[in-house]
């Protein structure tokens, strides 16, 4: 049901995967025409009277050193994995040498980019690993773990331990298997390199789903949604991904870890938790066991339109404190509201009908007293036919309660159909003089508004003439995840300081509010400095003792999160 | 309404509080008639001739050595405090140097404790607690936390670090009071040293409630809570505690420790489920945010018979796929049913309609096929009137798919003006030479019939001629708790080797089922080593340094969990 709505069965060959983009060749969800409109829209926003060409370097071009391994290192790592599961090809070091934010690919385009991993490393099992990390901990490499490689706050930043010589990039896809599908239990168990369309349509082949959508989903891995937190789409009805997983194998530099297949236990503190998050800093994920379910009945994705953000948080909040089952909830701010509006008109030719029904749309609206201001929910239920019915009747009289009105499962189902398009959008503006990137944190309901306001205030003061956005992403029992976008016209000579001061004055806003440096994008190196601030500590220097103690010669994904 | 039927409004004043059993003094809810008639069953069951009159020690006559504390330490730490809020004296000492174990109360009945803490300190605030921890930590005097001190895994034994020369009760129950409701994001704030129904009445009059009442309930603080992880007995729809916990605030040799209030991150290993379980090792837990929920609108609480364990389990599973929301599911096996229908018959008049009641039920039963092996479940929901019918609608047409019959509410609503009364019970069995104690566990589906099995076989070997019962208490997606009880004699001349045996024996078998060693009663002292072996070295030694990083002077609660 889910996989085969996916845009393309994708070849993961890296050859085939964009090294300085997002997704693979050939991929790609706008056409010429729409583009050409959304730019000249954009160059229209921020007043500038042509779109400036930045066309990124070629691969060719990219200013790569030699890798600083030596001649019998190559041989050594070479006889681990094979010699065809070892490169230090140009390709394969560029592509594992930065993740897909905002930053790198700007990096990669412009030939800025100044670290590179030395060699890259394909193990097969888990033998091969405890070898790589045995080898690298006594010849002081660095061993940065890479599996879908869609960090977008720096996880994979080619940066050196204290001592070490080279860094090795250790790519995990090559273990990508199922290695047993519970079915009393309802749980998987696979390898951690697995992509989420190959894990999904393993499932959906036996009735099953993980029901675990992040953005990301086609190009990133199991073992990075756990080692990142990642959040699904489909959060509210299946969890944030570490609620999702029961127990997990980690090969560290010490040894190897297992967490006990048990639905819950009280043995101190929960090693899964300590290890969810952990970025690499801790060990190579490398099979996890996942809460599967049977493929939902049907589904019903539709789209609610309400007078302002502050009726459309009411109403989130109301839906789950009344514990009402939803599998999304996503809540657009006015500013959003009127981008999507306005994109989702491009490519589209203006016939006599769409004229009426947009007149129609409108009168409607007008008496409902929902105007400039409005935002709109997309609202997605999954389950039994008789469930999602209930649950629905039950969402329709709250709907209401806050001057909301049911607009249909047009926008609904739309949206389900152009999930994964977003980051292509990137791949086109960034071409074109125009940065884009996204931010996200989390808080509670009493300062949801507030927060909103500032993030979108800190975006915009950071750089002048952007447009700055927000969504609703997630919602929970007691708050919820601020999803903000921003655009901007890329600073022609410094596009790089430009990202860093809008970086650092919504990280600050985010940690100055209480609340946390990411939901669901991690911490990475990007978001390190802002993370060791807004954590105590005592608990920091515990973290770091931790790590110290399973990966005595530092190794691991050094100067990233809490090392 | 939930507070309100709790079945007494407790006086939790040191000398109201029986410090070798369990409850508050002239609280009770067996009467004489029906323990003696209890009695008289268990002594045929057992196939002793009489019942072994085994009273309890006097208070005065237990052998408690001296305070090791000087009297200048002494001066020091009341100071602290304020010489009102320490004591050396004997009832304080008693009181606080052992939890609520069978072991526990067993050494104290027959005088048999060998190891006293030589103060009892009751702070008032945070920056009284970080005192005593500095004060301590360069004294050489070990402190262990206690709240209600309902531990029954040995949390509270006490044992001295390396070099320790005096251990300290560190009391929290004077740090009990609400800091803030916050009914936007339905979340509140407590000091963690406040009693259960202390905290739930607070919410209770203003329209919410925790939801969380493990069957410590009145005798456990919140901080002890998440200090050992527990579980309420509607935790389906409330989540155990570390579930239910947002943030919190924890006072460490090193410094406080605040989490974050929000929602969901992705920022690094997740402090709260670090803390959650750390047992006292780590800090003392002083500040506790939880998620809190409007009073339910009705309940519904109902028996269903099933022909035998393996259907009634089925039924759960089935239950918990099809994502019917429930507060508690309860099966007892067939020996727990058993004994539980022939405890209720006791004290109460044989009338003729009570007569020919159990011959229509045995009559319905009978046509049904449920005979000899029948389990019953208790099923409970919470929630508004429309959930509660639809949801038991739901419930109803999974019953027969698994031969179940409904029983009615008649068992549920007994069970829940009942439910905090067991423990009662083995106070009056254990001075009449009878053991009772319960250990639990938990798996995932595929393993339950197993382990159910392999753990009933463990007890009854462990102890020839015992009656060992089991009931799964907590389900989950993937699984359920199993929650095993052993009835015994008690042996006249070693009655702590009979219990060890015992302990060992089903321990084992836990673990060689790769079952955690605890679902909610925790670690302690009782389970320290099957935690050890159970758990992967390289992680363990993890836990270890960071525990060292925060209590640099080792001396939070030595020789528990992993430490």
């Amino acid at each position: 049901m889910f996989y085969t709505e996916l845009n393309a069965k994708i070849d993961y060959s890296r050859d085939n995967l964009r090294w300085n983009a997002w997704g693979a060749y050939g991929q790609d969800f706008f056409r010429v025409g729409q583009m050409q409109e959304i730019l000249a829209f954009l160059s229209d926003e921020f007043k500038v009277s042509e779109i400036r060409k930045t066309p990124p370097v070629a691969l060719e071009e990219v200013t790569l050193p030699k890798s600083a391994l030596s001649p019998a290192q190559i041989r050594e790592l070479s006889k681990i994995s094979g010699s065809k599961h070892f490169s230090i090809e140009r390709r394969e070091r560029v592509f594992h040498s930065a993740g897909k934010s905002y930053y790198d690919v700007l990096r990669l385009s412009f030939n800025t980019l100044k670290h590179f991993v030395d060699g890259v490393i394909y193990p097969s099992k888990e033998s091969e690993i405890s070898k790589i990390l045995e080898y690298c901990s006594k010849n002081q490499i660095t061993v940065i773990p890479f599996g879908g490689g869609s960090s977008v706050v720096g996880g994979l930043e080619v940066l050196k331990g204290k001592g070490q010589k080279a860094v090795l990039s250790l790519d995990t896809t090559r273990m990508d298997s199922l290695i047993r599908l519970d079915k009393e239990s309802h749980l998987a168990t696979f390898q951690a390199g697995i992509y989420g369309p190959k894990l999904e349509k393993i499932l959906n082949d036996q009735g099953f789903t993980l029901g675990h959508f992040p953005q990301s989903f086609e190009y990133s891995t199991l073992g990075g949604w756990i080692a990142a937190r990642s959040a699904g789409q489909q959060s509210n009805r299946y969890g944030k991904i570490e609620e999702i997983l029961t127990c997990l194998k980690v090969v560290t530099p010490s040894g190897v870890v297992e967490t006990l297949r048990d639905p819950a236990s009280s043995t101190g503190p929960d090693l899964n938790q300590i290890f969810a998050g952990s970025e690499g800093l801790l060990g190579i994920i490398t099979e996890v066991t996942i809460k599967v379910h049977k493929l939902p009945e049907t589904r019903k994705y539709f789209g609610i339109v309400f007078p302002n953000f502050e009726a459309g948080l009411n109403f989130i909040k109301e839906v789950n404190h009344r514990e009402i089952p939803t599998s999304m909830i996503r809540l657009s701010d006015a500013d959003e509201t009127r981008l999507y509006q306005t994109l989702g008109t491009f490519g589209k030719k203006n016939t006599p009908l769409r004229w009426l029904k947009n007149k129609i749309q409108d009168a409607v609206l007008n008496f409902k007293s929902i105007g400039e201001d409005k935002c709109v929910i997309l609202l997605g239920m999954d389950g039994t036919k008789l469930d999602v019915a209930q649950n629905f009747a039950k969402i329709k009289k709250v709907i209401p309660m806050f001057g909301g009105l049911y607009a249909g499962t047009h926008l609904g189902e739309q949206w389900i159909h152009s999930r994964y398009n977003m980051p292509f959008l990137r791949n086109h503006v960034m071409e074109n003089g125009i940065g884009v990137d996204t931010m996200e944190t989390s808080t509670t309901y009493d300062r949801v508004l507030h927060l909103h306001k500032e993030g979108v205030a800190a975006l915009e003061k950071s750089i002048p003439g952007s447009i700055a956005m927000c969504h609703i992403s997630h919602s929970y029992h007691e708050g919820a995840c601020l999803y903000y976008t921003i655009i901007f016209p890329m600073d022609a000579k410094k596009p790089e300081d430009q990202w860093f001061k809008m970086k650092r004055t919504v990280s600050d806003c985010f940690i100055q509010n209480g609340a946390p440096i990411s939901h669901h994008h991690g911490v990475g190196f990007d978001h390190k400095s802002w993370y060791e601030k807004s954590t105590s500590k005592p608990a920091l220097l515990g973290l770091k003792a931790f790590k110290k103690e399973i990966d005595k010669k530092e190794i691991l994904n050094p100067g990233k999160v809490f090392y």
